[in-house]
């Protein structure tokens, strides 16, 4: 509680405020800046002087004229600096080298070759040493998203099953080797910052990005700041209970969200009833059940396949109900869709709302609204992005 | 965004810094809080010279010596200031004095005479009144815990069924009537900041209040600042679904938390199995059924009447499925319960911990505390004062 309020620290903060206002704000004068942020002319001067030394912020014209003399206007260079961004949480690992919009200059996928958690950690390596190269700007730091129970404070992987690692300190590991900062967050987490950053403008600034791909999970945004837990485990909502049926979770018990709900789990549960699907029964049935895939379960649902529908149906109230329990704790708020399930569409969205409707109390379902997540696949890269950016800069 | 950094801002900051430094160190010199603080030693003699011009802070002797000149010791003075502290969450409205250290000076209990929303609304002024002539300081201003859906920003409470109250501007009408700042949250969000504010310290500031009474709710602290949800509704879980049996929920649906586990619904479900509880049926039995409270309730369940341990284990199963959801979704916290329920002590406690250590994830049951509130049945005054303390002078 006892943080000072010292010249140094204020400077700081209106050193960052000057930056948001001029990256806010397309092209703007100092005596704009002034007028929006209550500094004085002087301090607005000077702080800008720094961007400016900085070639974070330029000068790049005059104002219309007003009578009088025009007014310099500044605007930030976009590319001045670049910044690594890294997404984990897939089966291959993807990176990029973003620039301050969040816009993405430089990609790089790698195949994990081996599956032990030695082997993922060099890809990660092999992954930033390569993006390294094609950076053209000086570089602000790496921003990562990363499956599984994440310590942000300390930097460090509790757990993360798929890619065996534990208690990993993957911050310290990569500031060593490159020198740079590194902020780091679950991929659920870094994708509610994206959208809370880069999605569309909305009054109702507390959101969730509920994911549903191989693994369910939310990131939850309260306040514009991340919700972590304590250490970790905000949002680890796989594993809440949702009915008393369906196929045991790798966890032991039954009825967990993730269960019921993944990508996989609905081809699994379309492979089980196959012989009921007409579609399929055209083709040479048994050794086509194996080849069916989750574009395969989209393909079914969008042709009005009754079964599939029933399955998908069946997604969505769950959902509904773990979006009810989401707002039941958290209060009205956005919640965002993501993940491979976006390509189910309104059929799928219509049933969450419906579900959501019958269940919540009738002012908080007022007070909530559903959607899918905005920001597609680079939905990670670019929250791992704003997770550097507002650390390091304090933009958003 | 864009919150200036002025002077005024600084100077704001450091003076609610310097009062709280004295206020959470019993005796502090100058020199000790220009330490902690990193202010400079004119800065705080500044500060420190206009509080004790308001008379909140005084000289009350030396420093044991050092060799050298004694430095001067400054407290705060506890009642140099008293508010109002309002529990409107009972069936009799509860107000208090109370002084700057929560500490309760003068309590004031009224019935309420009827049960219409203008009635209730009447009460609260002829509590507030009669609270004011038993002050004995200048008062700071009004806290309010009330039932229900509360928009604390904007100071109405959206719904309070109980009460009959709809869209009431309880602040506004407050605040013009008395001329005095009034902050209000609903019950359960103010006894958990009575536990975060008084309760006993923790390394783990996040916590939840998980309160059963006749209704359940929850809340909400997280990083020291209370969940509202936007514009309310957080931790209003007394409707979410906990088992597919059970009552119908007055809300109409099957299985809610509040629905299975209030004291009310625990002394039905007594009611319901009264003739095979020998201790019951040893007395004129139908009439006495009627009588049964949630007092018998606890002194059957102490007495270790198996009928009785089976209900009250069964509404410890439903509530570890609540806190499984909460950790689920806020992460690692303390979960404290408050309520009538704490009279059924560590034999209902530990079917809680139980539950969740089987049903969470063993990181997030790890990173879970579950206890009792330790506030006793002034959690809500206490709470209601740390609200107007923490927004009117910076405490805690």
């Amino acid at each position: 509680m006892t943080k000072k309020a010292t010249h140094e620290h204020t400077r700081r903060y209106n050193s960052r405020l000057v930056l948001r206002t001029i990256y806010e704000n397309d092209q703007i004068s100092r005596a704009q800046i002034a007028r929006i942020t209550h500094l004085t002319r002087p301090t607005v001067s000077d702080v800008v002087a720094d961007w400016m030394e900085f070639g974070i912020v330029q000068e790049v014209g005059l104002a219309p004229s007003r009578g009088g003399r025009r007014a310099i206007l500044l605007s930030v260079v976009d590319d001045s600096r670049h910044l690594i961004g890294l997404d984990l949480a897939r089966k291959d690992f993807r990176g990029a080298v973003i620039n301050l919009r969040g816009e993405i200059r430089h990609r790089v996928n790698l195949t994990l070759a081996d599956s032990d958690g030695e082997a993922a950690l060099r890809t990660v390596y092999e992954l930033v040493d390569t993006l390294m190269q094609s950076a053209t700007s000086p570089l602000l730091g790496i921003g990562i998203g990363t499956p599984g129970l994440v310590d942000a404070d300390r930097g460090i992987i509790h757990q993360a099953v798929n890619l065996k690692w534990k208690n990993l300190p993957l911050r310290s590991l990569l500031q060593e080797r490159y020198a740079l900062p590194v902020y780091m967050a679950n991929d659920c987490q870094v994708s509610a910052l994206a959208e809370y950053t880069f999605g569309p403008d909305n009054i109702m600034k507390d959101l969730v990005v509920l994911h549903v791909g191989w693994g369910v999970g939310a990131g939850i945004v309260i306040d514009g700041k991340l919700l972590h837990g304590n250490p970790f485990g905000a949002g680890e909502i796989g594993h809440i209970k949702v009915t008393d049926h369906g196929e045991r979770c790798q966890c032991g018990q039954v009825g967990c969200l993730q269960a019921v709900t993944s990508d996989l789990a609905m081809v699994r549960q379309v492979r089980a009833v196959a012989h009921k699907i007409p579609a399929l029964l055209q083709r040479a049935y048994t050794p086509f059940v194996n080849g069916v895939t989750f574009d395969t379960v989209v393909a079914l649902f969008n042709e009005g396949d009754e079964t599939v529908s029933q399955i998908v149906h069946q997604v969505g109230q769950y959902l509904g109900i773990a979006v009810t329990y989401l707002v039941s704790i958290l209060g009205g708020c956005r919640i965002l869709l993501s993940g491979r399930i976006i390509a189910l569409g309104p059929g799928l969205l219509n049933v969450v709302r419906e579900e959501v409707q019958r269940r919540a109390l009738p002012e908080l379902a007022q007070n909530t609204e559903i959607d899918f997540a905005s920001q597609g696949t680079d939905i990670v890269l670019r929250g791992a992005s704003a997770l550097l950016l507002h650390n390091e800069l304090g933009l958003f």
